[in-house]
């Protein structure tokens, strides 16, 4: 973006004109969570605020010069709404995908995109490994047998007793909370961006191998790679979703890809729910064709699927991937950034690039 | 061990005498579960097929000839039961811990031990990384909100409602589900074994300053050395406890180190349960002066401190950590390999080096 030749030794053109519009489509859950007050400098339109239904919000005046969009996960950027707001400069996001956005629309009117950038990328990994080791390991499983009183419940098998040291009904009540090692698992990583670079990095430490499945082969990267996602399943143990959604990506993980992942193949998924065929997944699940799932993601979120509360081979997580204090004080900071950054006419700080 | 002058040449001593008599102090658990015949070669005296009481087995003739003994986690061998089977020559244990062999006095009757080796420090270490990743993200937490349909219940924040974009309130739904990121935490390793090792390796992966208590400063170990555990804990974010139960770390992670690890600071527990002074633990779990806690091991196992149950920072593992089915057979074959090699004086192949 060009530099105003008027803010060269002038003052900075933010403080000359009238604040800018900012169309928040939500509360802006990060400031919100950690009490930090919206900035100066920025008029912020409201719908929750306004007694007007939302359609009608949109048409009236004040929200037509709005020349900025915060959004959020789940909560869309329409080719409508873009037409209906034509003084729309700018369209921020605070999610870590970007399939809210109709980015093609927003290329067309020349709108520039702003996401997370790098703030959730490290959160995001760690939690995928957390569900990783969660499923392999059945950390959630045994918490819940420990909580429910059934460990500290087996008191006929007292240490020193003969049922202990015969022993064999004492390990089998155990047996299912046993499963398999993470050392040596061959992790195929789906989508191998920033997020899926610090998966694989964490793989290798707990002493997996690891490939990946991408649009593109990634130069500089020597792990192996399978254009096709069905062959990188047939050839891993573990697979973990980093993608984005989009059209390619909806539904790729089906019931082929699982079947080819196989009964003691474990899936984690903490790109988007619609990625997985959720239904053939479940299905796979529950007659034992797939071994287990980590999953912090769902296609109809917050809705999960009846069956999968039952198994005790899955682990469920509320879409909280992004979320620790950290990333959402540094989160923050980037939305104020680009904010500010953008009405100085300064380069965005996490400009979406459309690969 | 010297070799045997007669084996060179000749057939394998172990063929050329009685099989020798092993004392089973309980079912070996490994064989069971993976239903692994015992190795031939060997007469198994199995007390829990005696009629006798104890005690009474142990003074039989039989018994008393018994030139080795196998135990487990919790089954101990003591100075006693020795000094009553005086043909023992090699004490076997298939637990990573030592707490449960009376090793000064193996030590004073000449007696070898043999241990498990290295087969379970990877699986251990990973199991610490998944309880911390665990505490910190709250994954068990959080899978059983949505289990218990806590998640999908919140109908009337549906996406786009008024309350939606309010989100407060969906979000302070949410918010005990937050936590903390895992990169930049400054983590104190307590036991720089092999466990301790394998802990430091994962825990750098996910970006985190490695820093470690252990009973010498270990050479060739780069990590920041503490010989004060409780000035290790003043410096960090998270403490693992990689170490084994002797009477110098019965109770040393007490009161004082709790505190000094301080209302943020995670407690990771993979030892033995008695390492950490429980009841000081607990008091301050629920004083809220200790931010959380994730233990494979307890006091009084399989009993669990009560006040434990009701926290959602502490999770609740029924001492897994060394149960993966890859680590049982590996567990076998050390086991039957220890015994054919003290059998036919050929040196064993995990011994323990009372260092």
């Amino acid at each position: 973006m060009a530099a105003d030749p008027e803010s060269s030794g002038g003052p900075p053109p933010l403080r000359r004109r009238a604040p800018p519009c900012v169309l928040l489509l939500r509360h802006p859950p990060h400031f919100t969570l950690i009490d930090r007050p919206l900035p100066d400098g920025f008029r912020f339109l409201k719908p929750w605020e306004s007694p007007l239904p939302f359609d009608d919000f949109l048409a009236s005046d004040d929200v037509r010069s709005a020349e900025a969009i915060l959004t959020s996960q789940g909560v869309p950027v329409t080719a409508d709404m873009l037409r209906r707001l034509p003084a729309v400069r700018l369209v921020l996001t605070t999610s870590a995908g970007l399939n809210h956005i109709d980015l093609a629309e927003c290329r067309r009117r020349g709108v520039a995109v702003a996401g997370a950038g790098e703030v959730y990328s490290e959160e995001v990994a760690d939690l995928a490994i957390g569900l990783l080791i969660d499923v392999l390991r059945k950390v959630s499983a045994g918490d819940r047998y420990v909580r429910r009183g059934s460990w500290s419940g087996e008191g006929e098998f007292a240490l020193g007793s003969k049922l202990y040291m015969k022993c064999k009904l004492y390990l089998l009540c155990l047996w299912w909370l046993f499963h398999s090692q993470l050392g040596g698992k061959r992790a195929g990583v789906v989508g191998l961006g920033r997020i899926g670079l610090e998966v694989a990095k964490r793989l290798e430490a707990f002493g997996c191998t690891v490939s990946y499945n991408s649009r593109k082969k990634k130069p500089y990267v020597l792990y192996p790679f399978y254009s096709d996602v069905r062959e990188l399943a047939t050839n891993c143990d573990v697979l973990v979703i980093c993608c984005g959604l989009n059209e390619q990506t909806h539904h790729m993980i089906n019931r082929e890809v699982l079947l080819a992942l196989g009964k003691e193949g474990v899936i984690v998924n903490i790109g988007r729910g619609s990625i997985i065929d959720e239904k053939e997944m479940v299905q796979l699940l529950v007659q034992g064709e797939l071994g287990g799932a980590g999953l912090d993601v769902f296609e109809n979120e917050p809705k999960v699927p009846e069956e999968l509360l039952a198994l005790d081979n899955v682990v469920l997580s509320p879409h909280t991937a992004v979320f620790t204090t950290e990333s959402l004080s540094e989160l923050c900071n980037l939305v104020v950034g680009n904010l500010e950054a953008f009405f100085s006419d300064k380069p965005l700080l996490s400009p979406v690039l459309d690969e």
